[in-house]
């Protein structure tokens, strides 16, 4: 019995210390230079090369090496039987909270135009935006969403949530399904997309979700690249409908050298850094599941390969 | 019986009108088109021109517009029986919290770098700094100081507190006077500045406090710009003792335009707006204390002017 970790152009030298100080025992393979594919029962991925996962016949259960799933969800070579999970840990939902917060603070305090006032050597005194004025409306309220909203309800933020079954949480008003997607926009000023990237979501930040938002609104995209109609958010600016956005993922990641973003001052990028898995975090859950996987139990984050999240 | 505001080029119009609002009686006067010098008997300043206070002679109080009052204390013209008071809101102390957190995720984050990589279409991860290697010291724990400290301390910060007196906080490690400021300084990673400005700690902030902080440390400034020797900052940069610094105040605002933090790359800069009174608030703290002026009670928020904070 061995597990796999795969993926593009990644080291895994921490990753795969961190498994063997959580259990000495283990048998751990990185790909592509497999010794044995009969042996390995459990996958690690992270932007896997599609299909790859064809060649391990006595595979029972494949995790994301991150909360998003897409990836292993897009690839119909997985066999039906075999289970989906992913890593969820306290850090990455803190980290994740800390970002959206920060990235709020930032806008709300105008740190992006001090940042190029300095270059210029400018002081100009802006007014805050209070807080009052600031509704936070949450898309997607998972494992990343909820407690992002928490944090924020916490801080004195007016918090709406949107997610497809409705919420029962204090502090914070929920929506639910297409039904209410209106009412919760005509609500929000800053928007925070954390919905996992599925057919129904993919391509979901448009235009027709931006112009009705509180004028002028601002976009927070932590999700996944694809939920971004990229030239929607152009078009957005331009109409008067968004006035920022701090994005973290992308269509094409690393951003491509002559993508617009780079040159549009409204949009502040980082390179996918909100929440990171630490080594030894990420090997608890796996090795966790591992076993879980190996003795036939339900694996802790398993993934509806139906709802497709 | 009359109220006037002094400051130089400052807009009274939103102050004036809460005021008015808080008590439609009050009879307000803004500095410099006095009506009625003798009937002046409170007096609220943010940066007023020296001895302009000698020429009301019913004064009986004065009250910083902000929560600094050196400016006041400075002014060896204001008569030794006059009291001085200054404001403290709930939203300053909560808007200082605020950015003091929201400087200390920007630099575990390496948002600043971001900033940067963005202009130049560069997309390079860096390593967040985790929390628990970045133990925050907050110098003074006042109004401001022990509200931040509370709330780092409950988003996970290890927190250490310098100040006159020792303090019993829960999460706070407290240390007291020149006797323990080695300790402190030893244990601190990202240093906070909420001193008030008095001869004791005028220019406090110097290679000496710099060099004994954990390597390299990082400095966030938000009390005032003579609590720091600037020429110390740019040889702590260079000395590795500090990575970084966020800036709030400074020897002389504006910031002069050929000043060198403009273009140092490790510094960020934002023009004194780390904490500013709302107009509604302001007038609250200021007509309770005229008030009081006028029928000889206690002030709230006084100032101990033989300590000088
Ligand atoms: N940038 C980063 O570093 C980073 C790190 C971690 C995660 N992420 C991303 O963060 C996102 C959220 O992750 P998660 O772990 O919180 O996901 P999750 O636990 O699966 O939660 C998904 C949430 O979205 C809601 N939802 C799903 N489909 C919906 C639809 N069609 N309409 C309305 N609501 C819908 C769900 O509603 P119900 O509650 O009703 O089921 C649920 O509340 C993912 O895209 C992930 O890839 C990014
Ligand atoms: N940037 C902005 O927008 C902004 C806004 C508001 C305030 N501020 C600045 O923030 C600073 C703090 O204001 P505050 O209202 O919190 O002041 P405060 O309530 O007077 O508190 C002062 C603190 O400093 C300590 N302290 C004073 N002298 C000391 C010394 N020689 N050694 C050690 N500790 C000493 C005091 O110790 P004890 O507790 O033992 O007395 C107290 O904890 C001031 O400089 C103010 O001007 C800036």
């Amino acid at each position: 019995m061995s597990l796999l970790l795969i993926a593009k152009n990644r080291d895994f030298d921490s990753l795969k210390k961190a498994l063997l100080e959580k259990d000495p025992n283990l048998d751990v393979e990185i790909w592509p230079r497999v010794e044995n594919r009969e042996r390995v029962n459990f996958a690690v991925c992270w932007n896997h090369p599609e299909k790859v996962l064809g060649n391990y016949t006595n595979l029972r259960a494949v995790s994301s090496l991150g909360a998003g799933v897409n990836h292993l969800l897009d690839d119909e070579s997985i066999p039906e039987d075999i289970s989906i999970c992913r890593l969820v840990t306290d850090s990455l939902q803190e980290q994740m909270a800390e970002y959206v917060l920060n990235a709020i603070i930032n806008y709300r305090l105008h740190i992006g135009e001090y940042f190029e006032n300095k270059r210029k050597g400018v002081w100009e005194q802006k007014n805050t935006l209070p807080k009052k004025y600031a509704p936070v409306g949450i898309m997607g309220l998972g494992e990343m969403g909820l407690n992002v909203a928490t944090l924020l309800a916490k801080q004195g933020y007016i918090v709406l949530g949107w997610s497809r079954s409705k919420k029962d949480i204090d502090g914070i008003t929920s929506f639910a399904g297409k039904g209410d997607l209106d009412d919760f926009l005509s609500e929000t000023k800053i928007l925070v997309n954390l919905l996992p990237l599925t057919d129904e979501t993919e391509g979901f930040l448009d235009l027709d979700i931006f112009k009705k938002l509180k004028k002028p609104g601002y976009l927070i995209n932590v999700g996944r690249g694809d939920h971004l109609v990229e030239e929607d958010l152009i078009y957005a600016f331009d109409m008067g409908y968004l006035e920022g956005a701090c994005l973290d993922v992308f269509e094409e990641e690393p951003l491509p050298k002559n993508h617009s973003f780079w040159n549009r001052k409204q949009i502040m990028i980082t390179p996918h850094i909100a929440a990171i898995t630490p080594a030894k975090e990420a090997a608890e859950v796996i090795v966790e599941n591992y076993k879980r996987a190996m003795s036939g139990m339900d694996l802790l984050y398993e993934v509806d390969r139906e709802k497709g999240y």
